[in-house]
């Protein structure tokens, strides 16, 4: 059967020594992962098997999802996979906007929704409203009994234990990986793929915990990159395709916890605006593993460097070997299948973000301004 | 019959006065609508009648949008009046991004592209991805004989005239003018309006040209902003609906021709994350008229200026007697159907780039690593 989790008791727990819950959180992404995984994987067969949903997935038209911040863009990511993976078409919007912006709903449809605390008050506003809109509503949730969890007709849980940081880390991650699992199960039920590339992709989402040790243990490269950022006016992060919203989380996680300015862009939008905004004292960092449209990004990276840009990336051993001459500072992540790409790089661009803390001497796990799980609209 | 113009012949082209192709192109705002609004009249019965479109918008079950940079902005609002409105559903996504992710399309179904030039290189590839996969082309085109042109199987003209200055002006607000009057044909055609109303805002939109004389007439209250923004290290624009683009607009056009970076927020999202960038030193310009879900934005604002931020609105007269004690400058623009609010702050969040460009003595016709339309991938 599978479990879900207590609420944390935050007061109870440590820092283990670490200097930050947030630098806890990250060493924790490769547990967070493997339990949530684990907690839906049957012995057995070696493949997952998920909660009964309240639709069939195999013969869904479409799904909606709706979330906010690192949540919103995990959804990003699934909608990446469930689209290109399971051919089965998304519409995705952040809460605030969806609720207001009363899209046609599909009858008898079903929506997806992403929270780690459960009680996000814009993220409950869309659950009322889609509920009220006649959609079965399936949560991705990491704090049991929470309000979302009992109004939801089914609930996968994510097991990323308890996140005191504010800046979310674990629980992204452990989002990742039940979207993930959620891809390939549906893929296969829709017959998009067959039964050895589902055992493929569940084999390669499996090993991701033990490559996120790996990238843990890479802080050097990150610092390195950290001593740029930390320096920066403002930062660009470039992406494409599933790697855009792992941009979107790494500018989001700068934004929180440095007050530095980063904004995430699709690379191919660079040349339409926001390339005037570069130079020396901007750099762009890239999410670029050798794998996803990856000529195309390092055209967007030549542009971005002729233009006096001071490229920095995210790559792995194939991509480096090519960004020789582009990219002033590389952090080489472990080869993996592309279909894992989003997990490994949101590990290391929250580093990058912890690092770059470091160096500004910011309040890591309470950053001003912020709240860790914000209940009002 | 609906005209079409001749490609601009930018060498005969003056300033006629004024300092900037910019600030020309700023003061053409009401011509460009006029004109394209008028070339989409029909005379006798004041009602809009487009050109013989590819396929039935009354039956379409979706319709996809995609585009560059602005134009991709003007896709967004016209996605809010064709669902709001028209309710049809419309998926939408960046060109660069769309022709990769390579989403799922309907049989037979309809794509609408939006460029000024026709010659986008990302928009081309959108288009011809598009019609190797059995969709439609409807494309909305300032520049007529373009390659766009040529391979779409109808067009809808903007007839903004020849446009100059890399940063688009009139063109994005003639864009929005027909996006408006296919949202109202189409809302009619497929009975989610009645005649009565689509009279009332077709009248609406036929009155733009006038208000946006009334808007180009106050330059000396967004002077007055322009002084904030010109100081500021960085800036967030917020907007909700309909207005969330016009955000993004305001943002783009600042970045592109003062290189500060600003960027766009949907409100609501604000407290997921970005606030923690908000002191003195990063304004916050509201796009904020008094009919589009404000009192959420009101409460939104409020939290920024708890935080410290500067709060900078462009508003109508209720809402000004609202903000007042909230925002420290506000620019009030003429009373309008919300309907037509996209079209009204677009002018005034580009006035308000070009005033802060003025101050700030960039090169505002020619910034700085930009060129007028990407022909490159």
């Amino acid at each position: 059967p599978i479990k879900t989790q207590p609420a944390g008791q935050a007061a109870q727990i440590g820092k283990d020594g670490y200097r930050h819950f947030m630098e806890k959180e990250l060493h924790e992404h490769p547990a967070a992962i493997g339990q949530t995984l684990a907690n839906l994987t049957d012995q057995a067969t070696q493949s997952f098997k998920l909660p009964a949903l309240p639709l069939d997935l195999a013969t869904l038209p479409r799904i909606t999802i709706s979330a906010c911040g690192s949540a919103y863009y995990a959804g990003l990511v699934g909608r990446y996979w469930l689209e290109s993976l399971a051919r089965l078409p998304v519409d995705i919007d952040v809460a605030s906007e969806l609720r207001y912006r009363q899209p046609h709903q599909p009858d008898r449809g079903l929506a997806l929704l992403i929270s780690q605390s459960g009680e996000t008050a814009d993220t409950l506003g869309v659950l009322r409203y889609l509920k009220d809109h006649d959609q079965a509503i399936l949560s991705i949730l990491n704090v049991d009994h929470s309000t979302m969890g009992r109004d939801s007709d089914a609930v996968i849980p994510t097991l990323a234990g308890p996140e005191i940081s504010v800046a979310s880390t674990k629980a992204f991650t452990a989002q990742l990986a039940v979207l993930g699992a959620l891809a390939i199960t549906v893929a296969q039920a829709r017959g998009a793929i067959d039964a050895k590339r589902a055992a493929e992709l569940t084999k390669a989402l499996q090993a991701v915990p033990h490559k996120a040790v790996e990238i843990l243990g890479g802080e050097a490269g990150v610092q390195a990159m950290a001593k740029v950022v930390a320096e920066a006016r403002d930062v660009l992060f470039l992406g494409r395709g599933v790697c855009m919203p792992i941009a979107q989380e790494g500018a989001l996680k700068l934004k929180e916890i440095t007050y530095i300015h980063a904004e995430a862009y699709p690379a191919g939008e660079l040349k339409h605006g926001p390339i005037s905004l570069i130079d020396k004292t901007v750099p762009v960092v890239a999410i670029a593993p050798s794998t996803i449209l990856f000529d195309k990004v390092i055209s967007n990276l030549q542009e971005a460097k002729a233009r006096g840009g001071r490229i920095l990336a995210f790559t792995d051993k194939a991509g480096a070997a090519q960004l020789k001459g582009v990219a002033e500072h590389m952090v080489v992540l472990p080869d993996s299948d592309p279909f894992t790409a989003p997990l490994l790089y949101a590990i290391a661009v929250q580093m990058l973000a912890y690092e770059v803390a470091l160096l500004k001497g910011t309040d890591v796990d309470q950053p001003r301004n912020l709240a860790k799980s914000v209940t009002v609209e």
